[in-house]
């Protein structure tokens, strides 16, 4: 696949977008333009030439249809919490941000089910669900919007119990890039009517088109939840019992591990946690006595690998202040490493593999003597480390790091990404991880965007 | 799209074929090409030319290569329990039966994994998987092999709780037309890397490429069931119920539908039903104080209903005498119905819409005139209408029928088939139910199977 020729956004093009979305809609001043050129991640900004903000699904439609008449890229926007890069417009052209597209467009109650516009950030979601009892189970953490999380098949902390976006969403309508909107998926729960080309269009992170509805699964509010904290005397120890939980049969609805450095982190927003390796669960359920036994169970398993501090707290605002400092530790990090950029990475191997992963991330970090903070969603297997580098020798040493962990993750029947997608950081790995699917991949995205307009230098290796 | 030409399968094609998977493992005789002929359902036969059983994925792939340069029809066979003609090899050509390919790749324990070639029936790897203390939760009844679920995206009795095939795989290796051999998805269980071929390949019934091995999501044997039963006075107080139970929260692991007509037939089967619209249920947990607290509040919303004859029970031999009878209800409506074929239909909604489809569908039947017995995967919004015919005008009422029931599912934002699949019979509402999709479909199809030989006749109406 050959990079794709665009052309530039001329005052004609400009004019024909104002017809599109009206002139209160589209900006091409240097702030807004700075405002959408990066997302949260360590990658370098890159202005696009317009923002636009469509107002309903057929502006969508024309707006691409537009930019794929006159070949101009165009890369969709929730709100920037992305971390590899996957939704800054590295090409230029038309920045489409779906923000102004944020209804509620329908709660189906009896369905445990909500349609939605994409632009709506998934708290806000589930702010707006509260008074229904029910909640949206995905909580990949920053306030990222149900649009941006299905295109990136986004998961975050519940997904252990819950799944991820592609487990959560039933139905979703899409823009093509020829304009032409189709619907996929179906609000009946099951369907085996043609190809599933719903999960083709969660995960592609705007490649292939763009989402403008999308019907989610619901869950009633879980009457009783339980947080609970334990340190761990190794790693290795907490890992292990990662693996034990995991094997014990529980449904736990958060299994996350918090290495030492996180710790101190994590304290800093007011968690109170023993600076030791860590593992922060929460349970889920209708009754309190299952509950109850429930988290016996894994308070067993992990004073039995040696944990001595085991505190559960079924207290809200307990709950509420320990999650609170899991959520911002990224913001935090950033906090007490003044002056530093960080690249933060995400890799998931099967759980079996977990130790293997934790133990040759480390190693690796070690023997490049740069700091690394580890974290991770282990209930899943996936891992977070953050590097942060300040100057170009680190920042070059980070590099190799991120590789090194990746092709590990790759070696332990893994993915090089759990969570962030694959956006510019892991297109590299793309040819790795897929081998001849990845040539499948191409042949699809050029059935459907011959003219390589949407999103582009995202997810393939050029 | 037009209908490809075909070759016919020619004595220098049948040497080619033997030269891939020997002389042993290919028959043109009659017994063998109409055993292949036909499925469970009520579609014609149509016979093969050749039947072709490869015993390795390379096998697989090269049969396609030959198959795909000859322009030889191939039609993939798991064990043909199929119901709408899935695998009947329409246009002739090749039948590609995956039985041979029947071996257990691999228990990944820790993962609660394993890895299967595709011709094993889901049964037989039950049985396997029981040392292990793990079991694979979907269960469609007839005892189909994982390769034949996959294709069809099969689901079953235990969906409501623990999904359908699309939800129980993480991993597959697939043939594709040309012959080249893909991995799809990870065994990873986040997976966030490119597009999810995985799912496209799910479901699309052997027209995309031919399933060679996949790795399935295992659970624990969950160490307390419970089984309960009531009849209610009315088909409505009984859906009522059910969408009731949907709402309570409670995760029940059955929750079936049978009609008056359905409890004769099964009590024929062993199941002492009082003769009464019914609900069968099931509730598994790893607590007996759970299943406990849930199984009463079922019993409180049953009765609240107006079920006079709730039953609940543990007893092993009690459960599996229900299910039992559950599982050959549609052999015992053969039984009962001497010299009679039965048209067994399925369509699926969401489960708010579940009353009006039952209401509708028997409205339907009564209206034409014809017996029609129902039952369904209630807790799914998933109904099956068996239609018994014994001649050309009961035929033709029967085919007038479905049809009005099938579009009664798509008013009622339903889908045409929530597992039986599309095969030869839904083809015709395919663009109904899809608009412009269905085009993106075909493109797609054209892209993988440019020659048409891939299960020809099946999904998209000609």
């Amino acid at each position: 696949m050959t990079a794709p020729t665009f052309t530039a956004v001329t005052p004609a093009v400009l004019e024909q977008i104002q017809a599109i979305v009206g002139e209160n809609n589209m900006s091409t001043t240097q702030a807004d333009i700075d405002l959408h050129a990066h997302d949260e991640g360590h990658h370098d900004a890159h202005p696009a030439e317009v923002v636009v903000w469509p107002r309903s699904a057929q502006q969508v439609a024309d707006m691409l249809k537009l930019a794929n008449e006159n070949h101009i890229p165009v890369t969709p926007w929730g709100v920037g919490t992305g971390l590899e890069g996957n939704s800054i417009p590295v090409r230029g052209g038309i920045l489409l941000s779906l923000q102004r597209m944020d209804k509620v467009v329908e709660v189906h109650m009896d369905d445990f089910q909500v349609t939605v516009e994409p632009g709506i950030p998934y708290m806000d979601l589930n702010e707006q669900l509260a008074r229904y009892g029910l909640f949206f189970a995905p909580d990949p953490g920053a306030n990222a919007t149900i649009g941006g999380m299905l295109a990136n098949n986004a998961a975050g902390i519940r997904t252990v119990k819950y799944g991820a976006l592609r487990d959560n969403v039933l139905k979703m309508q899409v823009a093509l890039a020829d304009g032409r909107l189709i619907e996929v998926g179906s609000r009946s729960i099951k369907q085996s009517s043609g190809y599933d080309l719903l999960h083709l269009f969660v995960g592609s992170e705007g490649t292939l088109g763009v989402i403008t509805q999308a019907t989610l699964k619901l869950l009633p509010v879980p009457e009783h939840m339980i947080a609970a904290i334990a340190g761990f005397e190794s790693v290795e120890d907490a890992i292990e019992t990662v693996v034990a939980v995991r094997g014990s049969g529980i449904d736990v609805a958060a299994l996350e591990f918090i290495d030492v450095t996180n710790t101190h982190a994590m304290n800093q927003a007011g968690a109170e946690i023993e600076p030791l390796p860590t593992l922060l669960m929460e349970v889920h359920s209708a009754h309190e006595s299952s509950m109850a036994e429930d988290i016996a169970i894994v308070q067993e398993i992990c004073e039995e690998m040696g944990a001595s501090n085991f505190r559960a707290t079924s207290d809200l605002a307990e709950r509420k202040k320990l999650w609170h400092a899991r959520h911002i530790a990224y913001e935090t990090l950033r906090r007490i490493n003044p002056g530093q950029r960080i690249w933060i990475m995400d890799v998931a191997v099967p759980i079996s593999n977990y130790p293997a992963l934790i133990a040759g991330a480390r190693r690796i970090i070690d023997e490049a003597g740069i700091v690394g903070y580890m974290k991770g969603h282990a209930g899943d297997g996936n891992i977070h480390v953050e590097l942060p580098f300040g100057d170009e020798e680190t920042l070059e040493k980070v590099h190799v790091v991120n590789n090194a962990i990746v092709r590990e993750a790759l070696a332990l029947e893994g993915t090089a990404t759990g969570e962030h997608g694959v956006g510019i950081g892991k297109a590299q790995f793309m040819e790795e991880e897929h081998g001849e699917s990845l040539n499948v991949m191409r042949s699809i995205k050029n059935l459907l965007d011959p003219n390589g307009i949407l999103n582009p230098g995202k997810v393939f290796p050029e």
